[in-house]
C-alpha cells in the first residue's frame, strides 16, 4: 500500500473506437495520481460503439484477444466497456486480476453503503444492464435503473445535458437510492464534472475500476488453483489470434 | 402445423469439431422425422471442444458469425453449444428464431410440469451451467445441479458409463425433481438412449432444441420492433467476417 | 413431427359456458392446420365466467371431471381456463399430457427471448395472476403484469377496445418487455387480430397451448414414476363422479 | 380479549374420515380451553386421506361447501388439511375469517423468531408443501424441509415414530431451525406429546390455527372491500352445492 | 385461552419519552380488555423521538436494558419501537416471549391474508422498513411500501392529516394489497380512528403487538435449548446495567 | 491514489478485550505498508468476547460511543467486529468513510470473481452470518457458509487447527466457490498464514477492511445529502456518553 510501488494497469476499451480509448485514459490519470501508469488499448475488432447485444458479444471476443496481446508487464487490468463485455472470461484467461467498470462501480457503491441507483444512457440499454446488475447478483441493492437519452453530440459536449442528466439523478434519488452510478464509457469524467451539484455520491466506472484494480493489485491473491475461474489450458484452438492462442494453450 | 409443411432449421455447433456437428445433427433427425430438414454447420473458430470461460466468450462471437454465413433459407436455428453462448446475441441479429439447447431443454421441462434437475458431465463448468439457469429466469423451477466427471472415452462409448449416469439420474430423482435435463451437446442421444431405464421424464437439449425452434417456426411471430432484441444496424464496424457484417449493417 | 401423424387434442374450458368453448376452439382450430383434431368440452359445474378465487377452486374439481370423462383417445390436454386452474392436479392424474394455456403462453415468451409482460383484463384479478407467474417460477422473467378493465360487451365486440388494448401493449412495452402475454380464455383470438399493429409478439394462451401441447405429444416423454406428479391410487374416495373416481382409482 | 367473550371456532377436515376430524378437534379442546367452542366437520366428498396432488384439488371444493354449509353462527374457521387446501378461495368467500392449519403454524413459527424447519410425513408430499411454503411467501425463513416417511399404523399409534420422529427433528435442529412445524392434520397433537424431550419449540397445526384464529376473531377486522379476497357475487353458477350456490351468489 | 387467566404484558417504549408510552398503553389497554394487565416503560437512554440509524441502534441497547429491569413478573413483552429495534437481541436474552410491534403487524397481515402494503410517516426511513420488511422474510407479500410526512404537529392533532392518510391507503389498495400496516409507534390507535373509513383491514403495530403477544403467552412454547436464539451466558462483560450484567450472565 | 499521502485509520474493536484489538492492528500495519497509519481502540463497554445477539446489540452502541470519541483526525475507519455490529448506524452517524471487516470481505470477494465460500467458526453463530450475508444483499454470491467449531485455546495457537481450518476450506472449495471469507476479528492474520496451502483466494476482514478503508478515503466522494444515510441531529438525547451526545446532535 505504499507510496512508492509504481503499478502499471491496463485499460482495455472493448469498442474500437481511439477517442473513447482517450476519454477513458484521461480520467484513470486524473484519479490515479503519479503512483500509476496506464496502458491503454482498444478492441481491435468490432464496433466503433457498442450498442447491441450482438456489438457486445463480439466485443468479449475481441477484448480477450486485447488482454492477451497486452497484459504482459501489467499489475491488473480495467475493461473500459460498460456491459463489462468478455470479464468472466478474461477473469478466467488472466495471469493478472480483471476488474469490469461497471462491476467495480456496482461494488464500490456497495462499500459506500445502503442502495444505488443505476443511470443509463440509452433506452434501448436498460435491460442488458438489468440484467448485468442481476448477473453480479447485486439487484437486491438497486433501488432504480433510470434511463435517458443522449445524441452523439450529448456525449462530445456533456455541457449540453447537465441539467438533464442532474434532474435524473434527483429522480434516483428519490427512489431511495444513497448513492448513483453513472454508467458507460463515453461518459467517464461525467460523474467527477457533476458531483458538487448531485445530493449523493457518484460512481464512475472508469474510477472505481482504476482504484478497485489497484486494490486487487495490492493484495496479491492468489488465482484459483479449481473451480470455473481456474486456468484450464485449451490445447486444441481454430483459427485465432496468435497471442490469445497462446494464452489459451498456456494455462 | 400441419403435416405438408416442409421447414429447414439450422443446427450451429459452437465447438469447432465435425464429430460433434454430426452426432448433433443424427440425434436432430432421428427426433424430426420426414418433415424438417436440417443444415448443419460449426464454428469456424475457437476451441475443438469448448471447457472454459474463455472458450465460451469466443464461441459466441463463432456463432454469430455461422448464423450470418447459413442461416439464409432456413426457418429456424438451434445452438448446439451446451452453455448457450452467444444466444441472446444471436437472437438479436437474427432475422429467425434462434433457440439454444440448454434454455429449449429447461423450457420443455417447465412444460413437463413440476421442477427439474440438471446433469453436468464436468464439474469444473457446474458453476457456469447455475449461472446459464439464473440467467434465463429458471432457478426457481431447478431442485438442483448435479455434476459427474467423464474421460473423453465415455463421451465416445458411452455404455461405459451407463450404469453411473443412471445412478445419477437417481441422486437428481430424490432432490424431488419431476425431469431431468441431460446437458452437452456431446452427449445428444444418451436421454434417449436411458430413458427406458429411468425413473423421470429426459430432456435431452438437441431434440428439445428442434422441438421448440419448429414451434417457433411456426408460430411466425414478429420480431420485436423495440427493445434489446429489436433490430438495429451498427454500421461503424471493423475487421469482422464480411458476412457478419452484413448482417450487423442490415438490421 | 412428421406432417402424416393426425393428433387429437383435447380442450377443456373450466367455464361453464358453450360459448367460450366455441371461441377457444375456434383459435384452436386457425392455428393448428389440418393436421390435429380438436375435442373441445366445458365444466359440467361452477361459474358461467370464472371471476373470484372461490369459481377457480371450483373449477379446479371441474376441470378433473372433464379430463377423467374426455381424455380418452386424446393425445394432450390443454385447459382453456385463465388462471390455469386444476393444473398441477389434472397433470399428476392424467395419463396423457396436461398443458395450462398461461403456463403455456409464458413459457413460449420465454422461448421467442428475453423478458415478457403480461396483459390481464381485470384489475381484481392482477394479484390472481402474479401469484400464477411467481407458481410458475417465471416472475424473473416477467417487466409489470398491465391490468385493463374491460365489459362484457367488450369481450363480445372487442373492435370496441382495439385502441385501449393496443395503448395498453405500448405501455407494457415501455416497461422493457420483449414479448407480451395476452391473458384470458375469452378474448382467444385477440393477438392475432391485433399482432399486425403492436410493437412485440403477442402470446395467445390458446395457440401457445396448442402448439406446446403437440410439442408434448410429439415428444412421447414417459409420466414420472416417483414424485409428486407420478401416478398414485387414491382408493377410498367418497362421492365423486364415476368417471373421476375410475381415474383417481386406476392410478 | 377479556375471558366472558365466549366465541365458536369451525374446524374443517378436508379429508372425509371422521377419525382425523375427531383427532383434530380434540386437539384443538385440548389448547383452547373452556372459552371456545367448537364445530367440528368434515368434507362430504372426496379421498378418506388426501394424498395427491388431484385429492387436493378436490378438497379444495369441498373445503368451501363445508364452509358454505356449516359456517352460520361461527365466528372464525379453521381448515384442518395439511396442505390448506381452497384456503384463498374460503377466505375470500367467506364473511368469517379463515385460517389454514399449515399457514397459521408458519406464521406462529415466525412470531417466535428465527427460521423455522418444517416437518413432513410423506416423501412424495415434499414438492407440495414446498411450493405451499413459497405460496405463503415465507421460504426466506425456512432452513429445511425434512420428509419422513410413516406408515398408517404409525399415524395410529405414534409411540411407534416416537424415536424416528425426535431424531428427525435433530436433524432439522441441525440445520439452523429455531422451531419445528409438525405438519399434517392426522398427526394433531403429536408435538405436544413430544415437545418435552425436543431442543426446539414444536408447532401443530391445528393448535396453531385455533390460537391465530381466536386473535383474528377478536380483531374484529373488516373484510377488504376491494381486491382480490373481497366479496363479489358470482351469481350465474352451474350445478352445485345449494348452500355453496347461495354463499357465491350472496357476496 | 379462558377467560380467567390474568396476563400482564410488558410495554418496552425505545423512545425516552413519556407521552408516547403513554400513548401506546393507551391503545394496549383499548384492544387488551380487562383479562390483561400492563407494565409500561420507557428506554432510559437515547432519543426522545428516535429518527435516525443512529438512535435505532442506541435504543436496541436501551430496550435491552429496560427488558433486563422490568420483565419480571411478565408474561410477554411487546416493544414499541416502530424499526423493531433490539428485537433478536432481546429475544435470544429474555426469558418471557418478546414481540416486537412491526413484526407483528406484518404477520398479522400475513394471517389476514393475501398481500400488504406498509405505510410510514417519515420519507427518510422508508428504507429502514424496506430493510426490516426484508429482514423479517416478508418482502414477498407486500405489495409497496408507501411514505408520507408529518409534522410533529400532525402527529399530536391526528384529525390535521387524516384526510391525507386516507388518501395514502387507497393508494396502496391501489397497489394490490389486501391490507394496510399502518407504522409507528407514535401513531398509535390511528388505524382505529380511521378503519371506518378504509377500504382494507388497517393494522397498528401496539395492537396486533398485544394480541401476537397474547398468543406466545398462552401457547407456553419452551425456548429453544440450541440454536442463535438459545440461551448462552456471557459472564464477562464490563460496565452496563447492573440488572442487564445480571441478566447476560444468568443465561 | 500517490505514495506520499499519509492517511491515517481508525479501528473500533467492538469487542472490550485489549488483546483483539492488538491482534486486528497487527494485522492492519502488515498489509498496509508504511503510508498508512492506525489508531486502534476498542470498546469501553459489553463483552469482552462478542458471542450472543444481545452482545452484537450492545456492541452496536459501544462502537458509535467509540466513533465519536476517536475519529476526529482520522480518514477513515474499520470497525472490526465480526458482525458488522453498528455499522449502518456509523456510516449514517459519521463524517468520515465507514467500512465494516466482514461486509468488507465479502465485497471483495466478489472483486476477485465469482462466488465465495463463508467460514465461521462457531456453529451458534452461523444463522447470525446468513442474515448480515441476506442484509448486504449478496446471498447470490455465496455458494456455502460452513462452521466448524474452535476452543478458546485454538483462537490463542491457532496452529493446532491448522489442518481442520485447510480441510473445512477444501469443503468450501467443492461447493464451487470461487474464494473463501475467513470471518472473525480474533481469526485476523488467519488468511495469510494459511494463503500458500489453500487452492483458493483466502479473504481476511481486517486486511480487506484496510484495504477498502483506504480506496474509500483516497476517492473524497461527499457524504450523502438526502435518505437515510445522511446526516441528521437528533437534538433531544438523555444520558449518552458526551461524545456521542455531541456527535449526534452536530449531524
Amino acid at each position: 500500500v505504499s507510496g512508492l510501488i509504481i503499478m502499471r494497469i491496463l485499460l482495455i476499451n472493448g469498442n474500437t473506437s481511439q477517442h473513447i480509448t482517450e476519454r477513458v485514459a484521461s480520467e484513470a490519470r486524473r484519479v490515479a495520481g503519479p503512483g500509476i501508469d496506464f496502458r491503454a488499448v482498444h478492441a481491435d475488432f468490432g464496433a466503433r460503439l457498442i450498442l447491441t447485444r450482438a456489438d457486445n458479444a463480439i466485443a468479449a471476443h475481441a477484448v480477450l484477444t486485447a488482454l492477451a496481446k497486452h497484459h504482459s508487464g501489467c499489475d491488473a487490468a480495467v475493461l473500459a466497456v460498460s456491459t463489462d463485455a468478455g470479464l468472466a472470461a478474461a477473469r478466467q484467461l488472466s495471469p493478472i486480476p480483471v476488474v469490469g467498470m461497471t462491476e467495480a462501480s456496482l461494488l464500490t457503491a456497495c462499500m459506500v453503503g445502503g442502495a444505488f441507483g443505476v443511470l443509463v444512457f440509452d433506452r434501448r440499454s436498460a435491460p442488458v444492464f438489468r440484467e448485468l446488475v442481476l448477473q453480479h447478483g447485486l439487484d437486491a441493492r438497486m433501488t432504480c435503473l433510470h434511463a435517458i437519452e443522449m445524441t452523439p453530440t450529448d456525449f462530445i459536449e456533456p455541457d449540453r445535458v447537465r441539467e438533464k442528466v442532474l434532474r435524473a439523478i434527483t429522480d434516483v434519488a428519490n427512489t431511495g437510492a444513497d448513492s448513483v452510478v453513472i454508467t458507460g464509457a463515453a461518459t467517464a469524467g461525467m460523474a467527477h464534472a457533476l458531483q458538487a451539484e448531485a445530493p449523493l455520491p457518484l460512481l464512475d466506472g472508469i474510477s472505481c475500476g482504476v482504484f478497485q484494480a489497484r486494490l486487487l493489485a495490492d493484495m496479491k491473491l492468489p488465482k484459483p488453483k479449481i473451480g470455473s475461474y481456474s486456468s484450464l489450458a485449451t490445447h486444441d484452438v481454430v483459427d485465432l489470434d496468435p497471442d490469445l492462442m497462446r494464452l489459451l494453450r498456456a494455462q
